[in-house]
């Protein structure tokens, strides 16, 4: 089979073996913005055009390509949701001979009746279940929105979002913050600050203002205000979540899932890391219900 | 005397005469980013030479002209502090003949150590202080960085900022929010809606993507996008003050005095709306003591 993460700003392409194991991947900058007029067809065969040409291979794809900016809406399905109804609410594209699925997002409602949804994590969770040793498990997806996901009995139950990342990217480039920023490595002495920082009373907003004075008044240098931001923002969001100890698996690109391991275990949790890749293993779980 | 207002984006001078009146007024977009080189007093003499021309009047200013970037840095005064401490933190310019009294900023640290700042605005609440009835009492001064200020026996004890402002104005200029909202004038009805959000579980970084997600389900217009992002921030501002009931004074520019009233209203508050040209009060005052 064929299995295609395509998000928002880069497309992964990844070609499976009878026995699951991956025999080739590509990863271009081919997000679905860089799309003109809907060549959606054209852009993925620009990419893998000689694998789709060889023969039957079913392709599956998720993320933002099922998008109402995407090659197709694919709906989201309602939580709780496992395999079954993922697949259930996949969407076919076909084009010259070809056809590929799309895999749809998920949404769920908090307590509050406000919506929440996610388009792509819910694949890479498909692809990890069967690594999370408890039937009830919290699973921490760190990003531009990060994701907290409750799974039961091989379901998704329900999930929030935090806007974390993207906060910390617009406060830095924009804000009066980030003047007095230096970018470089982060500085994990002052993330360990900002995430203590955020234990204390008086919000976000107001956390927010102390990067500026501290830096004012020589606490923070250049080099330490963006990991101090960082760790602040980190440390209200796991102030935030429904999950407030234990065990926590993470899933997520490497240096933003140590930063969240090490948060993590800093505030008294067990953090547990699952494969980035397992979108691949998602994917192919979803292509062996396609093919029906 | 002469008073101004200087601060980063606009100058405000008010000429006052012998009974305390205000007698001319200017206001420019000449704040100090304006200023090249340092060269305050030319700008100073551009906006009001006529009046400098005119006679020994004491000229004192207040606000970002005397910070760091400013025409001569006024150390931050500690809390406590009243009308004789702030004026004994003054610091003095002159420059051909004239000379100008810049009054401090303000600086208090919570109970964690960690410090805040104000610049400009103690020299409004000094200016205000004779319209609070009560001994003891909050002022809040919505804006950019919005400022909440524990006043007793006529002096500033402490006070805490929020960055509530300026995390709007970068969310909706620069996040994925902004792009689901149109500008015009803001929707009071979502704006409410957001305020009663923010008393939810969830905290404000996944309050925030609900502003996105409300807007992918059609809950939320473009229209309606701008003021519910603005409720959800004044209403953690709320959440996380010092001060969760009774009388609290406001003092701001009109439009935002008037929200801010609004929202405390609707959160329980006794809000009592100050003259926000307070300002010309407390710099007179300050005239008073530097005349010595």
């Amino acid at each position: 089979m064929i299995a295609v993460d395509w998000g928002t700003s880069s497309l992964r392409a990844y070609r499976l073996g009878e026995d699951g194991n991956v025999v080739d991947k590509r990863s271009t900058q081919r997000g679905i913005l860089t799309v003109q007029d809907g060549r959606f067809a054209e852009a993925l065969e620009g990419q893998i055009g000689d694998w789709l040409d060889t023969g039957e291979a079913p392709v599956v794809m998720s993320g933002m390509i099922g998008s109402r900016q995407g090659w197709k809406e694919a709906p989201y399905a309602q939580c709780p949701a496992g395999l079954s109804e993922i697949a259930a609410a996949m969407v076919r594209v076909e084009w010259k001979g070809h056809c590929a699925w799309i895999a749809p997002g998920l949404t769920c409602r908090d307590e509050s009746g406000v919506p929440d949804v996610m388009r792509g994590e819910e694949v890479q969770i498909l692809g990890a279940l069967d690594k999370l040793t408890e039937d009830e498990a919290w699973i921490c997806l760190p990003g531009t929105h990060s994701k907290w996901v409750q799974v039961q009995a091989q379901r998704i139950i329900r999930f929030a979002t935090y806007m974390t990342g993207e906060v910390f990217a617009v406060m830095k480039a924009h804000s009066i913050l980030g003047r007095m920023m230096s970018d470089g490595e982060l500085d994990l002495r002052a993330f360990d600050g900002g995430l203590n920082r955020a234990r204390d009373n008086g919000g976000l907003l107001h956390h927010l203002f102390g990067a500026r004075t501290r830096g004012l008044f020589g606490e923070l240098d250049d080099k330490e205000s963006a990991g101090y931001l960082s760790g602040l923002l980190i440390g209200h969001e796991l102030r935030s979540v429904p999950r407030q100890s234990g065990v926590v698996y993470v899933l997520g690109a490497e240096a933003l899932a140590q930063l969240y391991v090490h948060a993590l275990g800093t505030q008294g949790y067990e953090p547990r890391v699952l494969d980035p890749d397992a979108v691949v293993t998602g994917l192919s779980r979803l292509a062996s219900l396609a093919r029906v």
